[in-house]
């Protein structure tokens, strides 16, 4: 079942550590980091379930939530032409290409091209910064994954209610820094966040990203589980983060 | 320097580890928990600032906050007179009477009391669950100190609200459960979450407790400090929490 699958200049293929996936990468333009991985982690698929992941990049999260879970279908969202072509030829590479599709569009359009109610699950790993003065280049890839230039925090949360079946659950890393922001926003729009956790480098460090889980039209009831602690001394990572990237 | 005390029926004098502080308590109505202790720690009092405690019981946060910081003046608002006065009774036989206020009155009418923008912090210790029905006594004090039976979480932050000077302070420590509902309380009251930290008993362990800061008037900027873990194994305190006792 092997594909021929084209590496264009500058790319590689890495391996995703489930199942054997491997992901078409360029160092030059963006690679997955650890946020994608939590969040991969911290979703939670149903057998059955429809996916969608907003921002989707070279499509680890639609790979990974394949590889993990028992969802029945999986998309990727991305408005890169680059990072679209990479994951595309990912997915042909896994042999995925009827559980996984790769969209070339815009967060800011997303359900008019999916239409509304059309998913069980939403996941994204967006921007984490708002500004973006200062950067040469507003089209160069680390920019446009890293800074709110092409979509911001309420178009990602407002394309997300709509998407969202009534129930469905939204899953999202952010950094802590906006949390008022993020409920905020979800309150505005309807998606009651029902989950949270921190993630602290260390157990007594800040924490430095968060997930949260948010129901559309859920009731009111927060749980905040156990911090995710990524290292337990310097430079090693502690159990639960090896199991997550599926090395143990 | 001692002052003689009287002590009812039903009372005792518990210490309270910081100073040779003592307070006068009686188990049948209500002792204080750890949640005030772990307040106590978590909030910051500067030197020459006048504090507020709203719903201040047997007074044990202004006990704990005289004892710990500079503040030049402490005030303790309760609506049950007799925890009034044996609050009371607390600050004359710690000989703290030029310190401490304590004053019976209703947290809905703090502002009135007060009039504001009088206080450079305001904390609060206040009853954490919604619903009373099913409750056979609503007079019971150990009802109205855990039941929104006397005010509810939005008098708290309305009244803290107003009774804030631009710029101060408001610490609170409440259920994670209702994150979502504080924190939009306190945007629609203009008071900025500005630093959260969560409470798990055990590393591993859903937050039970959050301690939450909020500035008002404050710009939007969350610090997720790390977590405050109770136990280090069962029944054996952290070193963080002997050291908010005062133990260590």
């Amino acid at each position: 079942m092997a594909v021929k699958v084209e590496l264009k200049e500058g790319e590689h293929i890495d391996e995703l550590e489930r199942k054997n996936y491997k992901i078409i990468q360029d160092k030059s333009r963006f690679c997955f980091g650890m946020d994608a991985v939590l969040l991969s982690g911290f979703a939670e698929v149903k057998e059955g379930e429809k996916v969608l992941d907003l921002g989707t990049g070279t499509g680890v999260i639609p790979l990974l939530l394949e590889a993990k879970t028992k969802g029945r279908h999986f998309t990727g969202l991305e408005i890169q032409e680059k990072s679209v072509g990479m994951a595309q030829r990912s997915v042909l590479l896994n042999n995925l290409e009827n559980k996984i599709d790769i969209v070339n569009g815009d967060i800011k359009k997303a359900s008019d091209i999916f239409g509304g109610a059309a998913f069980d699950v939403v996941t994204c790993n967006p921007p984490y910064m708002t500004e973006h003065h200062g950067l040469t280049n507003l089209d160069e890839p680390k920019a446009i994954a890293r800074h709110e230039i092409k979509c911001t925090l309420e178009d990602v949360i407002r394309e997300t209610a709509a998407l969202l079946k009534p129930g469905g659950r939204f899953y999202m890393i952010h950094r802590p820094r906006r949390l008022v922001e993020i409920i905020r926003l979800m309150n505005a729009y309807k998606i009651e966040p029902k989950r949270l956790r921190m993630v602290h480098p260390f157990v007594n460090k800040n924490a430095n990203m968060m997930l949260v889980e948010g129901h559309r039209g859920g009731g009111a009831m927060m749980k905040v589980e156990p911090p995710l602690i990524v290292y337990k001394s310097q430079g090693v990572y502690t159990e639960e983060v090896l199991k997550i990237y599926g090395k143990i």
